[in-house]
């Protein structure tokens, strides 16, 4: 048994230097809760990942002091990484909302080898007792329903976590955040408040569900023919919006992409999203209305290679092509490293004759998170003592900071932390520990979780850039000289077929450095050899090409 | 000699399904003229291509009929072909105004190879007649000194080409666009508009650069220390604007940054930047200067791996380290693909200690392209008969379109052309050829031009996504039997190091696959042989891991 500690403390392993990858350990003494376990998208250097995930190790030996996790909300920046990473943490009952349940279950179906999960449901009035942890829960407006923020009591005092969050005060198929309560849970004193970050940096007030709905309404009143609108697969708001607005333009609906049908369908059963009998059609229908008829709601606003509107856009998908009067709405942000695919998209859309509407142009997509403004109010409402911005790059972080300095929290009660800090709180004071838990990225390729390193991942990016060069070369050990002639495999360097008279030149090349090398020395020294091709060969390629390419020599000896 | 039509052809050969590689011929029975000669940087999915310019093949027999070059102002994007298209071109003359050709020769010393250049200076005052066409000029903004916009008059009618343009009424170190000018030109009947479409999608009116310069003033009466500001190498007016600032607060002036040092030095030669004697300083003299009397202004805003910015946050720049009171500022939008390497390094510098400035925070950057509103403005200025949205991807060409419909064009004179395509032209009708001109990316990588196509960028992009795997079999040619051990060379799949289990598992299916495969024929069939271990062993990896590298088996007989 480890030594009981005055302090509370709180490891963020993910969230707090990045958007995405949120897991928070509150450890006092023996008991251990965890906060949300997700996952991020990767970066532009890392090819070929599918998703990176928080790195567990400092939970190895302390399993058996884990009472609980606690999901936010069902989005995969807080769920992602449970599939890969309960098996490690021994599978400890989950706790969550029943929308956010129904979404981690029916992800969970896609990894077979992955533990049978034990989530016991929550709703914003549960009170749960985790070890020393009282836990109770407030409702929170974000793009997805069923978001709660946390209150933890604790030894040393309470906790607030907003989870992600905004204030919405007219939201589609939801309630508006729960702020007589929030201040209610206040009233009692908060030691620190633990704040979503994401919008710190965007000034103002976030729009209200309400207005994009109206706005939306625009296009159905504009449009004649079909309307196609793409948002987020998890948006279930925006698919109320939807289908409210075409109940009152009777039109029908039919919902497409794998991950935004399978959320419909949860959201629909536990009564989230509410829609008249006959609203909802199947995509296959959508031939049997005419086109004023009908609206179609999918998934491919990023842009996304295999989402419903690339399809579309590519004349691959099954029931829809574009027509001339068909209106196509982007409703959705687009997701920085989007861009460009976004605009090439559109591009395709308009081309073949859709009207493309897009947030630039109206709003017709909100944020999830708190701007500037709610930030305040927030902060305002729990006038915590201690307060740690979370959720977001650094900058969002240093920020969030400010606007709460600015609002009158203590400079030195305000905690920047970055993951793997262990935040050390108590009554009286907040501090980082000298000593850090591991928080690198662990990043999933395949069936691998971890495997893949810096190694492996320079090599990727280096032969995109350049492309690689492997050189065989067959030596007859008697006469130390080259047998043949060296073979080349080359891809992504230049086109072989057109760059005949440059391999003939490498070759020859090749046979000298051999000769030259070889003849140097009594016992030839193949390994010299070979960092002898390597340097020569390419210095030469350089020389003709301006290219480095990996060259890669292998020496056969016979 | 080809027969004369009695049409114009307009022939984008670049810049209309894209921003940048504007690049376009005016032809006219055996008269040719080109506007601009740009270069676009290259997309997320063509790994180490340095960039993309137009294909000129239509150009190659009439080279004889090119009476001159066109250039309206110094961004890459409109002069960035000319080193590498020049030649094939015969070198005709390039007119274009004094800034614009100080960086044009700027640039073409990088380029030993390329020819020497014939530039013809001109001003917006110039008359020129090339073959059948007469031209003049018109000044407009934009966010490089010096850019013009054109009228060309043609035995068919006056066309006007903006150029790249806003208006600003209170632009800083320029004048304000010539609008009595530009309404001067329309007297005359201008038969076709050519208009900048890059910013049709943005409502309003662009901001002025004397607002910039206001806002930037903030930064300068809030901070104490040293402040550090990123822009585009080009924006010449920035640096005037933090000149000023400069000056009025006491301070010097340090520009750093390759691209960015030359064109201030050109520009200054020139008069298009004016500074008190002493203002500008060094970067290595900065340390002679206390904190709060520096300014440093700088490349990276776009978090570009090499520029100064970048240098600095990675502690490799030689003369600046981030310190506790300096202030950094991005004064730059962000282009589209950058946007999480500028987080990233917005991260790093603010937790090195520098408050950082951002234009989502206040408006510290303009860009150059007319709104909204001032599109309307240019159009009803020159009240064309014709208008041709250019500069910009399809959909901003065709909302630029309805922008143009919105005021008054009649539809059937708006014509949306894509590149190559051959837009012909006369006093009464406007319509695209059947035929179109090649109008593909040519790519430029090192010193090829051309010579990395569709093969190559996809072999890059697949050893990106999941590395390669290349197997070396050595097979005694008697026997049919593998002799050894299979040499194995991946790179990018998975950690060598720690894969050798998996590795000696692929050995034994090699050898096993060779001798099975051999032993089934009277005469081997290699090639036969090495699809065998390519399926199988592609195969067996992907079960082991899921992941898909590329593999390349060479068999070599003895």
């Amino acid at each position: 048994m480890t030594t009981t500690t005055q302090n509370l403390k709180i490891i963020p392993l993910g969230g707090l230097e990045e958007v995405g990858r949120n897991m928070t350990i509150f450890e006092y003494g023996d008991d251990i809760i965890i906060v949300d376990m997700g996952l991020q998208f990767p970066e532009e250097d890392m090819p070929g990942i599918d998703y990176i995930i928080p790195n567990t190790a400092y939970l190895k030996d302390k399993r058996d002091k884990i009472h609980g996790i606690i999901i936010t909300h069902g989005h995969y920046d807080h769920i992602g990484a449970i599939p890969h990473s309960m098996k490690r943490l021994g599978n400890p009952p989950i706790y969550t909302t029943a929308l956010t349940r129904g979404i981690i279950l029916k992800r969970q179906d896609d990894f077979p080898e992955a533990p049978k999960l034990d989530i016991r449901q929550i709703n914003k009035d549960s009170k749960i007792k985790l070890g020393c942890f009282n836990i109770e829960f407030f409702h929170v407006n974000h793009n997805i329903p069923d978001g709660v923020g946390l209150v933890i009591e604790t030894p040393v005092g309470k906790i607030v976590h907003t989870g992600d969050f905004k204030f919405d005060h007219s939201p589609i198929g939801d309630e508006p955040a729960d702020i007589s309560r929030i201040s209610e849970i206040a009233n009692g004193g908060i030691l620190a408040l633990m704040s979503d970050s994401t919008n710190a940096e965007k000034p103002g007030h976030s729009i209200s569900e309400k207005d994009i709905q109206d706005n939306l309404e625009i296009i159905f009143k504009e449009s004649s023919g079909r309307i196609i609108i793409a948002t987020f697969a998890s948006l279930i708001s925006r698919i109320q919006e939807v289908v409210n607005l075409a109940e009152k333009y009777d039109r029908k609906v039919a919902v497409d992409g794998y991950s935004m049908k399978m959320n419909t369908q949860i959201a629909k059963k536990l009564g989230y999203i509410k829609a008249q009998k006959g609203t909802l059609i199947k995509i296959n229908q959508i031939k049997d209305y005419p086109n004023g008829k009908v609206v179609v709601v999918c998934t491919g606003a990023q842009g996304e290679g295999n989402a419903v509107l690339m399809r579309i856009a590519n004349k691959e998908h099954r029931n829809i092509q574009i027509q001339k009067s068909d209106a196509v709405a982007f409703s959705s942000s687009v997701v920085p490293g989007n861009e460009r695919t976004v605009q090439g998209l559109k591009d395709i859309l308009w081309r073949q004759g859709a009207r493309v509407y897009h947030y630039q142009m109206m709003d017709i997509h909100a944020g999830g998170h708190a701007q500037v403004e709610d930030l305040k109010m927030m902060i305002n409402l729990i006038k915590p003592k201690f307060f740690i911005p979370i959720h977001g790059n650094y900058y969002m972080l240093k920020l969030h900071g400010e606007i709460a300095e600015s609002i009158g929290i203590d400079t030195k009660n305000i905690m920047v932390a970055g993951n793997g800090n262990i935040i050390s709180v108590n009554q009286n004071s907040i501090e980082l520990s000298k000593e850090k838990v591991p928080a690198n990225y662990v990043m999933v390729d395949g069936l691998g979780v971890g495997d893949v390193g810096q190694v492996v991942l320079r090599d990727r990016q280096s032969m995109a850039e350049e492309g690689m060069f492997v050189i065989i070369t067959v030596i007859d050990s008697k006469t130390g000289k080259v047998r043949g002639e060296p073979d080349i495999i080359s891809r992504g360097f230049v086109y072989l077929r057109e760059s005949k008279e440059l391999l003939n030149q490498t070759r020859e090349k090749v046979k000298k450095i051999v000769e030259q090398t070889s003849s140097d020395e009594h016992t030839v020294n193949w390994s010299y050899v070979k960092d002898n091709i390597r340097d020569k060969i390419g210095q030469f390629l350089y020389t003709k090409t301006q290219r480095r390419p990996m060259v890669l020599p292998v020496v056969i000896e016979i």
